[in-house]
């Protein structure tokens, strides 16, 4: 695939460009996430994703957008406007920015008469529009839906193309694009062999990291290297092609041991998974139970380890002690305690894991009190002011910590170190 | 403006395109958020988003992007690459779409390195690339960052055209969006009086609220209605322009106020708060006090509450009771009745609310308890069964339902299900 001149032609590998159709999506209120998952599956067949275009139900302006799309990327992915109503456009605007025809498929007519026959109802005749296919698109079927996807591969202005229609929901974009786009992709691709591997870490800032981390990966130019900092935590993706599969995945794996003998217990997790998830592995490992007492978080801790599927084997429960009075009556903190240090002081901090692990009878108690703000704060104890304990057999650890940013922020990192805490604990 | 044959000139009104500029938005990991603002800000304005372009950093990619965006509407907003490094392409490449050239501004040189100076900083010479102004343009100090925005207007091909280049950095970019754009968009677009509400509704699927309100808002053909299905509610945007604000107003209150006489207390919300906003509201208005049980829901339901600032006032806190043990321990539940009727069951739900409300000397006591699945379900039991209760000084209401979708949406739908439950015997 050769196009001098244009974002295709300047590059060496297959570029994509993904278009995202729907009025919806140009609202203050809704956003493309299909791209993202379509972008990792893309990436992961060595296709690049160089531009992504959003338009309205509009059949003029996403002519313009396919017009746009087919002179400079390899891969064009429209997703969206497949359906039955008047606002469905994306089949006659692809087939006339591609100059080619739209047949009704009588087969496609026949399984949307059916179905409406099954089910007893009446068909509106704008349901056939489903059924329209550009001349010389293969009919992909859709197994959750009414509209077929269709593939279209072939010289357009004299370069090769492929040109993807999927639908817009995204449980049949995924399954559509999977059972019928992958192996299709993959045939005429480039063979490729990539791998990727997500590192995650905590208690670093960003570039504190890449301070540490940059000597290191630059070492391997061959590895496409990104840092992203994330709430709470940094996520480095490495990825890198290679002669063969085992070739490129020992590359990475040598980059990842040489990240992790520098971060130490800073990287929690080389596969992806989130911190939540990690603390239950550990947990369930080691045996342990958890129960939690929050007060700034508000039942986001509680709410981040129940999240994960199979977190009842390990965490037992916890309280939400928003006033001093269930502090004391939930979990068992001495209220002169709370009136001589004040409920955000690492006394009640910890007076809270130790009561908690105690009542809820669990190996570890983990409590969190702190100034989620806006409101609250004063000289000595500004908002951002957060006080994590753990308790266990061996006694009981308190840390203080000061996060920056509104009160969700401040929230999040809060949940995140105390999860941190449990995990430092067990590694 | 007069644009025959493009997307400008098939509409009466002023259109805009959003161009995000940045690698990482290509990658699966992150995405624009920054448009959606903008968006809101541009229609406020009266002003449609028709497309939206996402690019990498990469010159030649953005000047494609930028002469698509040029060729096509009346205002192009370049969002990001402006700072000072290699892959900050910004000003460049729109200079080159432009046609026009970049100029070094002295006065940009002295403040950047008076920064430096200030700090004792070491100013790399990557730093002056951020005193670069295309010829013409109205440079927008950014009172948040070192790199200015940029306001170009003028005729481009014959055509009269806006060109911000504004700042990635959310913060950033907003600030500089409402001091320094707002007044100047104002100042050349055609006056105009946009009054906009959207109401939220519970309680009601998404086609079931649609046939009860389309032959309502049909009736008015002016206004733009926008019907958006979210997780446990639905949205509807209302939007129209009229020959002064007040007759704007009067108009879209006129629908609100018919839908609102059509939906009753289905609809929650006619300002855009939140189910655990409105919920606060009326716990202080009622001068009543909350505390929560959550098995299924795991924390989610109190962090819910606790996301609102000032949630202390009514929110007393609760127990996450995941264990039965737990349900018993903290709340009070009778080990028989679990033995009898099952933890998911409407007596241990009942008895879990009034148990929690008694506990925290609460005035309502709510619980919840199901399956989230996706394991734990049974014949009788199935994956999203869930009982809500209410306790309160008048008895205890329980609710039996069943939600559909993974683990992540029956907990969300069962929290949404229990505020509502709170709402409604408030209202």
């Amino acid at each position: 695939m050769e196009h001098p001149g244009t974002a295709a032609g300047r590059r060496a590998g297959v570029i994509a460009e993904i278009v995202a159709i729907g009025s919806e999506l140009l609202t203050p209120y809704r956003q493309d996430t299909n791209s993202l998952y379509l972008t990792g599956q893309l990436n992961r067949l060595g296709v690049n994703v160089v531009f992504k275009t959003i338009v309205g139900d509009s059949h003029d302006d996403l002519v313009d957008a396919a017009n746009a799309a087919l002179s400079r990327t390899d891969i064009v992915v429209f997703m969206g406007g497949l359906g039955p109503t008047e606002d469905d456009v994306t089949r006659e605007a692809v087939a006339e920015a591609l100059g080619l025809e739209l047949r009704r498929d009588a087969e496609i007519v026949a399984g949307i008469e059916r179905r409406f026959a099954a089910h007893g109802w009446k068909m509106a005749p704008n349901n056939l529009k489903q059924a329209d296919v550009i001349a010389g698109a293969v009919v992909l079927a859709n197994a959750n839906g009414t509209a077929p996807g269709q593939w279209i591969s072939g010289k357009f202005e004299g370069r090769e193309k492929i040109v993807m229609l999927l639908p817009g929901p995204p449980h049949e974009l995924k399954a559509l694009f999977e059972q019928q786009c992958v192996e299709r992709l993959r045939a005429r691709l480039p063979q490729q062999f990539i791998s990727s591997r997500e590192l995650k870490i905590a208690g670093l800032g960003e570039s504190a990291c890449d301070a540490r981390v940059a000597p290191i990966y630059k070492r391997y130019p061959d590895i496409q290297t990104t840092i992203l900092a994330g709430a709470g935590e940094i996520q480095l993706h490495l990825k890198t092609r290679g002669s063969s599969l085992q070739s490129a995945q020992d590359r990475v794996d040598e980059l990842v041991n040489e990240i992790e003998r520098e971060l130490g217990d800073c990287v929690f997790s080389d596969n992806g998974d989130s911190m939540e998830q990690i603390v239950g592995y550990f947990l369930q490992m080691r045996n342990a139970t958890l129960a939690v007492a929050e007060s700034c978080t508000g039942g986001l801790l509680a709410e981040r380890i129940t999240s994960v599927s199979g977190s009842s084997r390990y965490f037992v429960g916890g309280t939400v002690v928003y006033s001093n009075q269930l502090k004391t009556t939930l979990a068992d903190v001495p209220a002169p305690l709370i009136d001589q240090y004040g409920a955000v002081s690492k006394e009640v901090a910890a007076a809270l894991a130790e009561g908690t692990r105690r009542r809820c009878q669990a190996s570890l108690g983990l409590a969190v009190t702190g100034i989620a703000g806006p409101g609250g704060g004063s000289p000595e104890k500004p908002v951002g002011l957060v006080f994590h304990a753990l308790a266990s057999d061996g006694g009981t650890e308190v840390v203080e910590r000061r996060f920056a940013g509104d009160r969700a922020r401040i929230r999040w990192f809060a949940s995140q170190q105390a999860l941190d805490m449990v995990r430092r604990k067990l590694v």
